[in-house]
C-alpha cells in the first residue's frame, strides 16, 4: 500500500526521538498501521545537524513553510514549540488540508479552539497525545477509553521536573533552590525553568484534559497556576509528619456550577499510589461515574516516550485517513457542536481542606485566638502539630489541617490571623486532595 | 443521526450494568459518539427481571438467537459467557453482518483466531477491551497507545479475586482456605472458583494481551498455568522478610526465539508501584522499547467497571461502523495477514529467579550439599533465610532466593534436593521477576 508521507518540523530532542523510533521500529509499525509512515522532509534551524539525523533520502530544509505547502505531504509534526510561528506553520498545514500530530501543550492550550475549528472546517485531525504526559496514552484513555463515564475528576503530576525537584526535597531535605540548581545540572530543568517551576506547563496540561474530560472549549486563561518555587522544604517534612506527600498537581473537578481548573502543590495521602509516583514520573488519576478511579503511570517527558506519542498519533491518523471526517474521534472526545458551555469558576469556589502553618508567639491564648477566627468562617480543624520554639526564639511553628473549606472563607481566615499581633509574619497554605472516588 | 441499535445477549450484573450506564449517561455519550447508541432488544434466559430492568420499549426474549438474525440490529454485545453457545452466536453474529462487542475472555484466547478470520470475511468489529481488566482500557493501550513500541514484555495483576485473596492473606497472616471462604462470604470469589484461583482466567486474559503485544495469534494451550491454590501463608511471610510482594502475575515477554505466556504466583520487589496494588483491584505494567515502563491501573472487575469498557467499544464500533474495514483498528493490533510465527516457549526455556524454601535437617553439611547442587547447575544464590528449628522439632525452614536460572535448571536442582537424605519433604518454588526496564 502507498506509504503515508510525514514532514517533521523541527528535530530536536523529541524530533529525534520520533525519526530514530519510526526507523527503528519499521516493521512492526508498518504491520500494525497497514501501509509504511515514512519521514520524507524534515525542517530544522540547524540543516547540517539534521541531514546528520536523517541521512541523504530526505529532504532537508530550513524553511518549514515550504513543508506545510509541499502537496506531497500528508501529515505534518510540529515540534518547533511556542505560539507564534507554530501557530502559523499549523495553521497553513491545515488550510493546505494536511493532519497535523503536535506534541505543543503551549500551542493548544491557548489556541485550541481557533485551531480545532479550521481543521473541523477543512476535514482533516489534528492529534496532539504527546503534548499530555509524554508516552502515557492518557489523552487516547480520557477520549476513548472511558467514553462511557461522565469524568467526575482528574488530577495529574504532568510536569517531571517539578515531581523531580520534589521528590529530591523530600528525600534529601534540601531547599528549593538547591535541588533546582541540582536539576539544572542533570538536565530534568531547562536554563530557564520558569514554564515547569511555575505551574506553566502543567496548566497547559491540565487545560486539554479538562477539555476532553468535561466536553469544553480550551480555556487556559482560566486556570489557576502556582508553582513550587516559593514551597519550603519544612512544609514537605511537616506533611510527612502528617501522612501526606506534596505534589504539584494539575486538578479538573466537576461541580454543578461549572468546572474547577487548578495547578498548585497539593497534599496527598501518602497511601494513594499516586503519591508514590517519585522523581520525572508522570501519573494521571481519573475518576468516572462507572468505572470508578483509574491511573495511568510512565515517562512524562524524553526523546522516546514523547516519540512514543507522536508516533502512535502517526499511526491513528494513517488507519484513519480515508474515513469520513464524521467517523473520527473528535478532538477534544466530544463533537466540535456538542461542546458544553459550562465555565471554570473561579477559585475563590473551590473547596478544598488546607494546610495552614504559621509562627506564633509561645503564650497562652495564642492558639484560642486561631482557633476562634477558623470557627466564625466555619472552617473545622482536622489536625494540629505544634512545636516548641527553637533555642531563644519565642515563636514556634503551628501546623494545621483543616477540613474541606471554600477558598473565599480560607482566604478570609489567613487574613485575620496575618493580622493577629502574636502571630509572625505570612500564614503559609498548602491545598489538600484526598484523591479518594 | 440515525441511532446504533444494540442487542444484549445477557443482562446478567455486566450486562444490568451495561444498561444502567448508557441510560444513566446517554446525553454525553451521544455527544461523544455523533449518534444515540441504543439497547433495543435483550436476549435472557430469565426473561422476567430483565423485563423489569429495561422497562417496555426494549424487546425482551429468551431467545439469543432471534438477536444474532434480527436485521434491525447494528451491534450484538456477547455478556453470557463460556464456549458453547457463545461461541455460535458470536459466529452466527458475524456471519449475519454485525459487529460484536464482547467481555468473554475465555471464548476469545481459545476460539479467537476463528472468529477473527470470520469478522475478517465479513468486514465487521470484534471489540473485546472489557474481557481484559475490566474498566481499564489497556487493550486499547497496547494496540493503538503504545503504537511505536517494540513490546518487550508486559505483567499483570489481571484477576481480582487472587490479589484480594493474597492481600489479605498477607495483611491477616491467614491460610489460602480461610481467605477463600471470607472472598466467597463477601462476592469476591464464585462458589466455584477453580477458574480464579486456579490461574485460568488470568491466563485467558495473558493470552489476548500476549497477541496484541506481539503480533501473533492466540494460543491459550500453550499458556503456562499456576494459581494459588497451593500457596502457603509462610512463604508470604518470607518474601515480605525478603523485600518482596507474592502477585499472581500474567506474564507475556518476548525472546530471540520466541514468546514467553505464563502465569503464576511471583514474588516482585515491594517498592515497585505494581506491588502495592491491593484488594480486588487490578494493573498492567507494559514495558516498550520507546516508551519504557507505563502502567494501567483500576478495578478489574464488577458491574460498572466492565460496562465501562463495554460501551467504549460501543462508542468506537459506533465512530467506526461506516468506514472501510481496512480502516479501523486491526483485532490484534497487527494486520491480520501480518501476524508473526514467533513460537510460545516452552516453559523448561524461561529464565527467571527463584524463591526456594526447603525443610533442612540442623545438622552441619546439609547447607552444602544443598548450595552445591545448585552451584553445579550454574544457579547462584542472591540471599537466604536460615531460621532455627521450633522446639523439639529437628528440621527447620531454608528460604534461598536465586540470581536469574533457566526453568530447566530449577527443575534438575529440586529433583536433586528433594533427593537428600537431609531434605524433608518437597521444595517450595515461587518465580521471581524484578519488573525493571
Amino acid at each position: 500500500m502507498k506509504p503515508i508521507n510525514v514532514g517533521l518540523l523541527g528535530i530536536g530532542t523529541v524530533g529525534g526521538g520520533t525519526h530514530a523510533v519510526l526507523t527503528r521500529n519499521q516493521e512492526e509499525i508498518t504491520r500494525r498501521a497497514g501501509r509504511p509512515i515514512q519521514i520524507v522532509a524534515v525542517a530544522d534551524r540547524n540543516v547540517e545537524r539534521a541531514r546528520e539525523l536523517v541521512g541523504a533520502d530526505v529532504t532537508v530544509t530550513d524553511d518549514a513553510f515550504s513543508l506545510v505547502k509541499d502537496p506531497n505531504i500528508d501529515i505534518i509534526v510540529e515540534l518547533i514549540g511556542g505560539y507564534t510561528t507554530a501557530l502559523d506553520l499549523v495553521m497553513m498545514a491545515i488550510e493546505n488540508g494536511k493532519h497535523v500530530v503536535t506534541a505543543n501543550k503551549a500551542l493548544l492550550a491557548v489556541h485550541g479552539n481557533e485551531i480545532f475549528a479550521a481543521a473541523q472546517r477543512k476535514g482533516v485531525m489534528v492529534a496532539f497525545e504527546a503534548a499530555v504526559a509524554g508516552g502515557i496514552p492518557i489523552i487516547k484513555a480520557l477520549r476513548e477509553g472511558l467514553s462511557a463515564n461522565r469524568i467526575q475528576w482528574l488530577a495529574g503530576i504532568i510536569n517531571g521536573t517539578t515531581n523531580f525537584i520534589l521528590s529530591e526535597m523530600r528525600d534529601k531535605g534540601l531547599s528549593f533552590e538547591t535541588v533546582l540548581k541540582e536539576a539544572q545540572r542533570l538536565g530534568y530543568a531547562e536554563a530557564d525553568p520558569t514554564f515547569d517551576i511555575e505551574g506553566i506547563d502543567a496548566a497547559h496540561k491540565a487545560t486539554l484534559m479538562a477539555s476532553i474530560a468535561f466536553g469544553i472549549p480550551v480555556q487556559f486563561d482560566k486556570a489557576h497556576v502556582e508553582g513550587i518555587s516559593s514551597l519550603d522544604a519544612i512544609d514537605i517534612k511537616y506533611a510527612e509528619q502528617l501522612g501526606y506527600r506534596i505534589k504539584l498537581l494539575g486538578i479538573a473537578k466537576r461541580q454543578v456550577n461549572g468546572v474547577e481548573l487548578r495547578v498548585h502543590p497539593t497534599l496527598i495521602p501518602t497511601k494513594r499510589l499516586i503519591a508514590n509516583v517519585e522523581g520525572a514520573m508522570n501519573a494521571v488519576l481519573v475518576q468516572g461515574d462507572a468505572v470508578g478511579a483509574t491511573l495511568y503511570y510512565g515517562k512524562g517527558a524524553g526523546a522516546e516516550p514523547t516519540a512514543s506519542a507522536v508516533i502512535a498519533d502517526l499511526v491513528d491518523v494513517t488507519r484513519l485517513a480515508t474515513a469520513d471526517p464524521q467517523n473520527r474521534v473528535p478532538h477534544l472526545a466530544f463533537q466540535p457542536d456538542q461542546l458544553s458551555d459550562l465555565p471554570i469558576l473561579p477559585l475563590e469556589e473551590v473547596e478544598t481542606a488546607c494546610y495552614l502553618r504559621l509562627r506564633a508567639l509561645d503564650k497562652p491564648g495564642v492558639l484560642a485566638d486561631v482557633t476562634r477566627i477558623l470557627a466564625d468562617l466555619n472552617i473545622s480543624i482536622e489536625a494540629m502539630i505544634q512545636n516548641e520554639p527553637a533555642e531563644g526564639e519565642d515563636h514556634a511553628d503551628v501546623v494545621l489541617l483543616t477540613h474541606v473549606a471554600r477558598e473565599k472563607d480560607i482566604n478570609a481566615a489567613i487574613h485575620k490571623i496575618e493580622a493577629l499581633q502574636s502571630i509572625h509574619g505570612k500564614v503559609t497554605r498548602i491545598r489538600m486532595e484526598a484523591l479518594n472516588g
